[in-house]
């Protein structure tokens, strides 16, 4: 019985219902057939992390995002 | 000086304050008195998880409510 | 860049190389895919725990192997 | 079905299989105790961090261990 | 490309944007020049936990900030 | 009270211990300092993740190593 844990990021960005659905379906079926185990209790949790508590390369991507835009 | 962390389902399921006093305080004399640890300054840290976010066997906690109710 | 962290039972039950290296491209792939992200930086962790190490309704796996075996 | 990882100090000091068949039945009662939750998937993961690995307050358990003996 | 989590209390202890900024810009070159390691893909994650989901000593820090105060 | 967990690739590319020092040290420091809080039971954790559960962009570190080389 694996346990998946998924960051993400947030506010506007953040996954709609349907693709969380679909992230969970799918994250559970890929598990359990790569593993080879039955997934009717495998845990899939997403976490959805503010874009300003989200770094990467040293900067949130709050702001990466707006270096972009500019 | 362990350190714990428990992921609930969050929304309508969330604990109350009551007990997430209660688990916070159960949890830390718990470790402690298995491990004979000083729990001084053990931390305990619960983490609400939405229901759309928290799947089991491939669909959310939300999908499954709703099934259940149907 | 999503971060994906995955833990699944160790000792005689770890998954082999190779489907590691199955693991870690699917759900790369996956995620991908459904959040329309690029993946050429997401990190994908694969926690291997001790069979005594991993409870399901309060007991460990090692011994719910057992159980099964008596 | 609530998740709990229990983070402890490993080597020299890490937890028997007693002690973790202990902890892990323990903390899945107790959780389902206080939140009215079914228990018979509840997942308890213990990590066995080295003492080198884990740091409290700017040191780690391995320096701070030694300070303590002279 | 290393991946670190920070867990603080949220609620009215929680960071500005600004230290958000500097705990991402700071613990991405202090792990970068400690190990050698480029920096320019490493993520940090900001976890912003409710004060009375954050236990210390048994205590949540809400009611522990209480008692100080009365 | 800040909690921080960091992980790195293992295996041959392990952190020294001196480097574990200077990390628990220095993280410690340096969230104490921006957050202005009491460092003296921060918790700083080292997780050392075998490069062939490392993924990152789709495939294991030990794999990208190796194309590296050749």
């Amino acid at each position: 019985m694996p346990f998946v844990r998924i960051c993400v990021t947030g506010d506007e960005e953040r996954p709609t219902s349907e693709q969380k659905k679909e992230l969970i379906a799918g994250v559970t079926k890929l598990v359990g057939d790569v593993l080879g185990k039955n997934t009717s209790n495998m845990v899939v949790i997403i976490d959805e992390i503010p874009m300003e508590n989200y770094g990467i390369g040293g900067k949130t991507v709050r702001e990466r995002r707006k270096e972009k835009q500019s």
